[in-house]
């Protein structure tokens, strides 16, 4: 499924803008972690987010719409529980970036956080971008080719 | 400096909740993208968002109050220009990731979007979530430890 085909474009030809357009709200993004970190009922979520049920409800339609999620009947088929799709899941680069720029630029000396491990539980190193040669690429090396 | 000091955090031990508070909103993000793309005057930001002034302003401003932009003086000393500091630059990963799944996922067969090459004009690779094995590592395999 193509995501966010109705949407109206901030701008069409952009890849960065169109994510934007489709998750580009901090709830969105927070419901995506969260489901990520094993979350599958509404109130789990709402638990979680600590948002109002009307928001929530607003944005789990949007991502269920966009092919983010998956809304599924819970064991005894009396509730909606929500799942990541395959391209949901894609998202995990995005959820780790935003990770990883916060462990290194949102909390001081004395503040402690979570850490993303793997499943020896040895910390995710960091994503780098690296060109096709193998070699690492600062934002400034990298060019738009429209 | 440390960023979002004064923020009244969503989550406050989690660092993806802590980076969405700075920079989760879509004006935000793509104001960092075409800093990237070279971008450095109001102007400029104005021409390629296409948003009104005001929200432009503001979003400037709290790019620059939480230290992802810097505000420096045009060569003329007249007007200023916005420049990304060292942890605005870090986004980068932020800003690739969400490109590349904006490639996989936003765009129909006939549509056309624009690729970000290195310097040698070679499309950037995908970016890999990695254990520190070297191993790739699926989101559901990943574990958050508070």
């Amino acid at each position: 499924m193509l995501v966010g085909e109705s949407t109206a474009w901030t701008d069409t030809h952009c890849p960065v803008a169109r994510t934007l357009d489709i998750v580009g709200d901090k709830w969105s993004l927070l419901i995506v972690r969260d489901a990520f970190d094993g979350a599958r009922r509404f109130t789990q979520f709402q638990r979680n987010l600590g948002i109002a049920k009307n928001i929530l409800t607003d944005r789990l339609r949007m991502l269920v719409e966009n092919g983010i999620l998956e809304s599924v009947p819970n064991a005894k088929g009396t509730r909606a529980e929500y799942e990541l799709t395959e391209q949901g899941c894609d998202l995990f680069t995005v959820v780790v970036g935003l990770r990883q720029w916060g462990e290194r630029h949102a909390f001081g000396a004395g503040e402690s956080h979570s850490i993303l491990t793997d499943s020896a539980g040895r910390q995710i190193p960091r994503l780098r971008v690296m060109s096709a040669a193998g070699v690492d690429v600062e934002g400034f090396d990298a060019h738009v080719v429209r």
